[in-house]
């Protein structure tokens, strides 16, 4: 074997502790967030069979790594948290509580081109509620996300809502056909980062007339935070558009209960289209106004034709989700200087003299039983060395025992960040460290 | 598409919300047991360079999931925790506390053929201490994995262990080659399946002399308690062997250093071989005398020559670790009635009257405000199909609010197991939860 380390994979991570523990923290707190929601934990495999991917994902289904198995099998890695849950809900639907509310953090993967912040191994992390209609469905999902987000420490939310359906019936009655619907579509997208001016080019390059996309930029341009003043924009200009007037009562449902579920500064913004192609209904996204580079951190929407057609049901199965992206918010986290991790621990005893061994493993023993993490120096080298690997693991304070203190029932505590030395009784070792933590 | 569903590969799990929570609850626990020995987390990814896998676990490496990616490389899944950490390590070694103690809980992947309780896709849970040839890192592996079973409410453990080179030391002064050796320690490592007699007829057949067989089993036979006693019996007897007198000397500091860890019910037992053959002193197994059928649910030891062949180091890279079998763990807390789920959620807020909407969203987030998990029930349903979703996810208590309760500022809480009711003042409704609880 060559003598350079062997090499990881292009696109791919270690999680090193300093990074698995501020990802563990923060699912932790996720997690928290869901369940009080209300939102079940649920898990599917690495692999499924490619055929219950494959059609799945339109053009970036080149992405999906797959492969055939020894056992002559076309299989795939898990490519979103989406479909597997329509495979496991069609197989599970009778044992399953209706609505099924449940949440999902793990890894998939996309052979991406790697770049700055995309890797071919990255998590996902879902909310979704499965066999509902109600629009409280919808609210929740983005009340859930909202407070797991907000249980990370962040106050200041950017949360824009809208529903499909009212630029689907704006589309319609000023006169943009079906077939120009998803182009348009794909350019008020853009409009976080482009202006309103460039975009009614774009939309004028489609063999859109002018007065039209006129009139289209007009109900884009505003936000709402008043469902009256939204419901009167439109009360006149209905047009008779049963889409469009669903769309304004769909969305003023989702916009209206959010208050209650301790979600206070959503928008209506009729702007916002969301990229994916297969929202029927309410769309969301959230930002942090804070850190505008960092573009969206969380978004979904309703889904009502997607897991029916996923599992071949010729019914609808009403279905709504939102996501976080942990990457992005991790890195928003660790950029605004917020605590990400539970790395550090709390004490380590040092090993000055082999002869008190078992004293050592005693007072380790003791501060370990009573909840703390506690390291211990295996050998009983300098004390430099043992000060370099309890600085190295960023614990807080150092129990330290030689002969003379044992004597004299004393024993020494240090602040291994400010180097402050505390003496303290053998006897009331644990309380006097729980104090200095 | 058919109309059947999709399917899950042959070998492959789903996790419900039911075995997903006992996952979640088992995997808490046994992290905060690893991270209070401190023990810190780490990942590494699903996918490898096939190359990195290759040539490390000897005849089972054609169970191992292995294609060629889009980019044409060689790549394979995870097959175990030890070869990853060992690349980890390579690459990372001089930015990394000395010793490096990490933990690390995931899926690794086998086209293994499926049977009962065996999956291509399964969970593993290692610690394992890296760089430091100190004993007293074996003692914490042994009384971590220990401490976070007992965390689980398993009290009763049997703790067996042993040291590599007592067997190695005992073979070849008795006069086993050493290319018999690992035929005989293959035959040993059986004795808690066959019987003595058995074992002796099997190694006899090897061509090992009855004498010789008669001798190795005299000294398997007996588990030692007592430090001193193992020493006495092997005392006159280590004809000069310095591996011997080694392994019995380091069995005997594990085994000295175990009570002060917290671990008091530890036995050496010479018999204990393990079938890896990568051990090199060590080794330790952990089973659960009430529940002999389960077989072993820990184990590990030292393995000294490991991660210095797998990086290319000429160098030894001294390593010590155990591992849980999460899935016999889980079965076995089962078997037992143990708690191991904390699926269940607190509370559910029944859905009476359309116009109590915001009523309702009120008392819900107050729940959830105070830490509780509390779910709604979105469609004003009749109360018969509210009650049914309220038990499919096993909740606790239901909160029932009615125009009429309203207006005399009274709420019913009912306890959804006994179906006992309660009137509670609407002001003081959180607190009145907690205590139902």
């Amino acid at each position: 074997m060559a003598n350079q380390p062997p090499q990881l994979l292009k696109g791919f991570r270690d999680f090193g502790p300093d990074k698995m523990s501020a990802r563990l923290f923060m699912f932790e707190k996720i997690r928290q967030a869901f369940e009080r929601f209300g939102f079940e934990p649920m898990d599917t495999p690495a692999l499924e069979y490619a055929e219950v991917l494959a059609g799945k994902y339109g053009a970036e289904e080149k992405l999906m790594y797959r492969f055939t198995d020894a056992g002559e099998r076309a299989v795939a890695m898990r490519y979103d948290l989406t479909v597997p849950l329509a495979r496991f809900y069609a197989s599970n639907k009778n044992d399953l509580p209706k609505p099924f509310k449940r949440y999902a953090i793990g890894p998939v993967w996309r052979a991406d081109n790697p770049q700055k912040g995309r890797y071919r191994e990255f998590y996902q992390c879902d909310v979704d509620v499965v066999g509902s209609a109600s629009l409280l469905a919808d609210a929740e999902c983005i009340a859930a996300v909202a407070t797991a987000i907000m249980a990370l420490g962040v106050r200041n939310l950017s949360i824009r809502i809208s529903n499909r359906m009212i630029l689907g019936g704006i589309f319609s009655t000023i006169g943009i056909s079906s077939a120009q619907a998803l182009l348009v579509l794909r350019v008020v997208d853009k409009l976080d980062k482009i202006s309103v001016k460039q975009a009614k080019a774009e939309v004028e390059n489609l063999g859109i007339k002018a007065e039209i996309s006129d009139q289209l930029f007009r109900y884009l341009e505003t936000s709402f935070t008043d469902v009256d003043i939204l419901q009167k924009t439109f009360q006149d200009k209905y047009w008779g558009s049963a889409v469009l007037s669903q769309g304004i009562k769909g969305v003023s449902e989702v916009y209206n209960a959010l208050p209650g579920l301790g979600v206070k500064n959503a928008t209506i913004d009729l702007a916002l289209a969301r990229g994916l192609d297969y929202y029927t209904g309410t769309v969301c996204e959230i930002a942090l106004p804070d850190m505008p580079d960092f573009g969206s951190i969380a978004g979904g929407g309703r889904y009502d034709n997607l897991i029916g057609g996923i599992v071949g049901e010729k019914k609808q199965v009403p279905a709504v989700g939102m996501s976080i992206g942990i990457d992005r918010l991790l890195a928003v986290l660790d950029e605004l200087g917020m605590q990400t991790s539970g790395l550090g621990g709390d004490v380590i005893v040092f090993n000055l003299e082999p002869e008190l061994l078992q004293v050592y493993l005693t007072i380790v023993t003791e501060l370990r039983a009573s909840g703390l993490t506690c390291d211990f120096y295996y050998e009983a080298d300098s004390l430099a060395k043992q000060f370099r690997y309890a600085e190295k693991k960023q614990i807080k304070l150092a129990v330290i025992v030689g002969a003379d203190e044992l004597k004299s029932g004393k024993v020494k505590v240090k602040n291994l960040s400010s180097r402050k030395q505390t003496t303290v009784k053998a006897g009331s070792l644990v309380g006097e460290i729980m104090k200095l933590l």
